[in-house]
């Protein structure tokens, strides 16, 4: 499980006084970036070095509760399976403990040119 | 059916070299507010006159291909189903005829506070 | 003078309920990708023939007064000086022929490596 | 001086490789709001109980060198001056304690209805 902690600021929301719908992904998407660094890994060292990119198959997600303006979130990753060109997470965000959105994400491992590539064997293990 | 045609600038894009994956749910959401504004209605007037916001509460989707710079993009949205105080969506988005991103949303009625509230009959109809 | 017209979506607001600051400068980049493009190029062509992209360099602008979710606003955009490597653009959004925006922005033509380079002479010739 | 630091996600880049040039507003306005929160104010505070708004009046900005994927930035906020109902600030963005962009804001007291007003004594005091 990783963790990453975030705060909504203006930017984040919009005119309904609450975070903007397609900005929980955004949020989703710096946790996944902090799990990979916290794994030992830079996104640019992943693109330079292994030719590989993790980009979004599927997303599955609803929305639970609306987060506002200085709400303090916490994104909550886990990785569900790992197979050999993909794997799925499970991404939650809470406020006070309590969740507000769940998801279920499938990324796909892919090379600079955009064509699927199995998941390099190290990172692979790390994943798992 | 209801299609709103939109063009990539860089806003949309990121360094990946396409679409940033969130920024599709921009996309629907922008042919969604044609599509009440089609049926005779403003985002304001269902506010003001209806107390009525409609507001996503599940999104499923799937990434098919990668939308680039100045892309021009087709998002066909279709009304799968009315219920009372919901809807559901399908809307995909399609590139010179080709889909590249598919889409099952489902849309929730709710007052200016934020509480589940009855679809307003004349939409309703409207929907169906 | 290239006009441009668009639309504002929930995503180009806040919920201080207007337009957010930084998305009069999206605004500002459609139009001028509009304007490049009515002159006959693409950004890609730019890119890809002529080995140039025009990066911002300065931005000078007054908030006159605040957009808001619904309104069609408009860009107005006229070049005003074309140098050897540069050139200088006044920007101006209306609503309803009422200036709510002003902006002076200085491009610069780079590379794509990004070092300075005199701009392609056929587009300055354009510019001018 | 207030510093604030950031990190650059995919969010925040575009297909030229580099953070968006709209986005480095985005960082000055949450270095702005985690500086009236240093300050000891909530803006949800400002907003309920002063009837009080700070909004961006203008901008002048430049763009020194560009920031990427995964750079750590910090934002240098110095309040230059404070009149009577708004305040100026002098914003630079730091990657490796060299300067890449530099911005002088002005912002403006508002109430919620969008009126200037006296920024609240209390407030003037700390902000001088």
């Amino acid at each position: 499980m990783f963790n990453f902690s975030l705060k909504v600021y203006y930017e984040d929301t919009d005119s309904g006084g609450v975070v903007y719908y397609a900005n929980y992904l955004k949020f989703t998407e710096r946790a996944r970036t902090n799990m990979i660094q916290d794994l030992g890994f830079t996104l640019n060292q992943l693109h330079d070095d292994y030719d590989c990119l993790f980009i979004v198959k599927k997303v599955n997600c609803e929305y639970l509760q609306s987060a506002k303006l200085e709400d303090i979130l916490e994104v909550h990753s886990k990785i569900i399976q790992v197979k050999n060109a993909s794997f799925e997470l499970e991404q939650n965000i809470y406020r006070n403990n309590k969740i507000i959105f769940q998801s279920n994400i499938i990324m796909v491992c892919v090379n600079t040119k955009g064509k699927p590539k199995k998941i390099p064997e190290n990172i692979a293990l790390l994943l798992r």
